[in-house]
């Protein structure tokens, strides 16, 4: 069979203080903060760190934004305890919560996993960071591991009024609801 | 200051039984088999398996090595229950176990990132999967995640009469004791 994944795209890592772990992550190794937004459908406030030297890479206009080969570091803090995110720390602590792949078509990649015999927590793809289209796939049929897929499709700029500088030292643009907060934009149907 | 980190090298993920494991990311994802060995030091039976289109980048020179943005999933086995993925396993169940970054020079990373308040695991850097030089990170000084860096220096081709074929589909090698598993060698001290 043809390999559905393209690329490892973020670790999803939970966290008690979101602010604190931007810090660690950037003082330690230097990870940039590409963007920090929440998400009230899944409880999270979060924030897209990328992982290694800035470089235009396929999809990717903005040189702030990782490489082909960087991923990101995505920190998750819940919004409330009875988020998933919440659940997960009150039950495990702090610590990886999620991998997240690079898929080029999520709706064919979403079929396939399903015809493998996997079950899809989203049953149709929906808006996750930077306004990807992302969907989940069940740990208990894939040993325990919470896995996302994560398709970015088009590139846009971002627009020049919603930038935003804070204290984190971020680089990326914060938005208001319902607007994807970023340079990308999918074309395919999403939920929520 | 510089990033440190290149990309996302792998995820690393604790099972119970690696062949099973294997065919599940195999049939599931198609991922490609490069390799499976063991790693008595660390007390493991371990595969990677590359994700994305196989394509020769920095410092890969073979065609079934993931691409430039790939990365692996490493699973792991413990060969006995009192190692520490068997203890993990105990206690946590299968899952995530650990992410691994690529650095550029793992002694100057090491090096920046004590000096940046996190204690080192590994206080000289070790041979890991593939005869990569790694170290890791004490989880308890980043948000609870075990954090690995990862350096590959210099391709040299593998040994024809060390290929093996098996029934998981590998395409990789495996190697004797104390011999480097794979096409990389490390030309820094390595210890253990």
């Amino acid at each position: 069979m043809l390999p559905l994944l393209t690329r490892i795209d973020h670790v999803g890592i939970a966290c008690r203080d979101l602010a604190k772990t931007i810090e660690l992550y950037r003082d330690t190794f230097g990870l940039r903060v590409i963007t920090v937004e929440s998400n009230e459908e899944q409880g999270v406030r979060e924030a897209m760190l990328a992982v290694g030297p800035g470089a235009a890479g396929p999809g990717l206009a903005e040189p702030g934004l990782p490489g082909p080969g960087g991923g990101y570091v995505q920190l998750l803090e819940p919004l409330t305890p009875d988020t998933p995110v919440g659940k997960f720390l009150a039950r495990r602590g702090e610590g990886i919560h999620h991998i997240g792949y690079g898929v080029t078509d999520i709706t064919q990649a979403m079929s396939a996993i399903s015809e493998a015999g996997i079950r899809l927590i989203d049953e149709r793809p929906r808006h996750g960071s930077m306004g990807a289209s992302i969907a989940f796939l069940h740990p208990a049929d894939l040993g325990g591991v919470l896995t996302e897929l994560v398709q970015f499709v088009t590139v846009t700029p971002p627009p020049q009024n919603g930038r935003e500088e804070d204290l984190t030292g971020c680089i990326g643009w914060r938005t208001g609801k319902g607007q994807p907060p970023h340079a990308r934009e999918s074309s395919l149907p999403v939920t929520g």
